[in-house]
């Protein structure tokens, strides 16, 4: 039994969000669990409001409420100015999980004081990060969504494209389609200090730079206090760029990279690239729900080993410690694929493989998909054509 | 004496801002503080990277050291793999700050493992405030060159505008102009729910449509994952579309509203819109070092009641409950000119004041300018025209 709190979720999807949360909860011994944090509100709402989503599990029943500080006059919601105001509007169970990995110190001391939490707090950033590591049909479709449109914006690039033209003018002629076909722009990410704006497109050398950022690539970018990505490098003959541009449509993101060339650029350049289109193929033959991630890690770094190809792979003078990583509301969500990842794949995960190379003196190579993980192996959804184009 | 371990700035700079915080480590009785959030870090050093920044007092002795994880090679940097490793290079004070409002509660709970710390942390985050509420010459340098790009993209707003347009239109078409002047595009805000992309473009009744953010104004958006801003309303004959984009072209970001309108608008809109021309005026009249933040938002408050104008003042179904805010490195630093803001100014103070009224029927009128506050008063930074501009 759930109580009618959905937002803008239908009653069904609703019920069907908050019998994974609560399986979730149950599987962590967790009673009663308080979220604030944006993508985990979305997550269960539909929406984005500033408060807190209190649910509550108790034996096989579990429930949730939505005190909502903003905005004003939100259904279905108890309006709440500040969190010292919820314990009198619902019971709290015996053990009570907060959001530890994207709530600040302080917020998590201000909750635990004003819900008179002795013991220390249940991990709910754990819980969710379970939960949303598989999509739910609804969600599966907002992903496709994103997909199509990723799509038609990539097949818009070589027309944006001149010659002469830097790595930085191409990335905001690719950002003003993506947004006129509807991308919200916002680059969803976990964690404390990870940052970029809109996406990444790395020309020539660029890509060889090393960024603070967790991500697969790097690039100087172009100021200090965002150094990542395009630096202003001109898009040379005989070098690549690479397009690695945020598909938020939905508030579901698609993560898709392809290559373009100005002319041919060098043999061991394009081995590598369709190394990293066989590592594809090869990951949506063997991904399948009971799969060990790091199975699909190692079996990435093989096949790059085998091909010689093993000082270029993710990443040439600092490198990427993972090939892949689940993607939905923020970029980085569960499973990761990487070499001691405990993840194991689940129907219903949605992952973005990215095996990518970075060749001094061309540039960065290599592709990235999105793939959703059926009962019957993985399914691609970003079909843009994965072979280099040459924009000459 | 200060170790040189300045990574980018000059020696004096970060002689300069070392002492700063040093100076707040001593008026919070701290003795060796531990940063590791990308604002704080950029202040420091120059630059963003992923590690921590150990600043140590004792007496009138101050020193930093910076562990890097990312980017490998950093010059003047210990290269460290985790907080573990910090440890074993420098000595720890007895009271010890970390970052309490930024770091996540796992992150807080780490390093006060990995520092062997027992007693409660100090709270790095409000000395890091208090430091960085007063710019230096270099910081004001820094925003004096965004002032005049974000100036020089409000001037381009009429040239982009067509009959027609809607307002997610024209702030595509600014988003990309302010990109090829240099603008980084990300929008800073500190806060653990705080989102928007790169600006807010409101037209006509889209102005009242409430937020969940603490923004000055709303507007519903164009996905529940990210409602605020735009929605792709037409800008119609007789109402207004205001414009109030991000200007971070340097790591240090202005901020500045224009409005527009097609064609007249309301009498009632006119005055509001002066009303706010006037409340800055009175602003840059009164705001010097010594004076109440609470006092500046009383004045202001106090002169939209005078003109009638309260049921619109900072917003009509949903108020803002400040009307202006220290900016720098992020879009909400310190001082809050709010109602029960205990700030006072000082002198390096950099405060964006944005009085404005949400206007039922017409849209949203007022202005907002960055201000610096010198010896002499408030200088103001963004000059572009303060009238509402027709764009027919």
């Amino acid at each position: 039994m759930t109580q009618r709190t959905t937002i803008l979720l239908s009653e069904s999807e609703f019920s069907l969000r908050l019998s994974a949360v609560a399986r979730e909860m149950r599987s962590a011994s967790v009673d009663t669990m308080v979220l604030t944090d944006s993508a985990n509100l979305f997550y269960l709402t539909g929406r984005v409001f500033c408060g807190w989503a209190v649910v509550n599990v108790s034996g096989t029943e579990s429930s949730a409420l939505f005190f909502v500080r903003r905005p004003t006059g939100l259904e279905g919601c108890v309006a709440v100015r500040k969190p010292e105001d919820i314990p009198s509007h619902i019971k709290f169970g015996q053990k009570v999980a907060l959001e530890l990995d994207t709530a600040s110190y302080s917020t998590v001391r201000r909750l635990k004081r004003a819900f008179g939490l002795e013991a220390e707090p249940a991990d709910a950033s754990a819980v969710m990060r379970a939960v949303r590591a598989v999509k739910t049909p609804a969600e599966i479709a907002m992903i496709r969504r994103s997909a199509e449109r990723h799509e038609r914006v990539y097949q818009m690039v070589p027309k944006l494209f001149h010659e002469g033209m830097t790595d930085l003018e191409l990335q905001i002629e690719i950002e003003r389609v993506s947004r006129l076909e509807g991308s919200l722009g916002q680059f969803r990410i976990s964690g404390d200090t990870m940052e970029i704006y809109m996406g990444n497109v790395l020309a020539g050398n660029n890509a060889d730079n090393p960024t603070p950022y967790d991500f697969a690539m790097g690039g100087e970018g172009i100021s200090p206090s965002l150094p990542v990505g395009a630096n202003g490098t001109t898009i040379e003959e005989g070098s690549t760029v690479m397009v690695d541009m945020n598909g938020n449509f939905t508030g579901y993101m698609t993560d898709m990279t392809r290559v373009y060339s100005l002319g041919s650029i060098s043999d061991k350049a394009m081995r590598a690239h369709q190394c990293s289109v066989d590592i594809c193929a090869e990951f949506s033959r063997r991904a399948r729900p009971g799969v060990a991630a790091s199975d699909l890690y190692e079996m990435a770094a093989e096949m790059a080993r085998e091909a010689g190809l093993e000082p270029y792979f993710m990443g040439h003078r600092q490198k990427a410690a993972f090939v892949g990583h689940g993607v939905g509301i923020e970029i980085n969500e569960s499973p990761v694929i990487a070499p001691r990842s405990k993840n194991i794949l689940a129907e219903g995960n949605v992952i973005a493989l990215e095996p990518k190379f970075v060749i001094p003196g061309t540039g960065a190579v290599g592709i990235e998909n999105t793939y959703l993980i059926t009962a019957d192996g993985a399914e691609c959804l970003t079909n843009a054509p994965e072979q280099i184009i040459n924009l000459q």
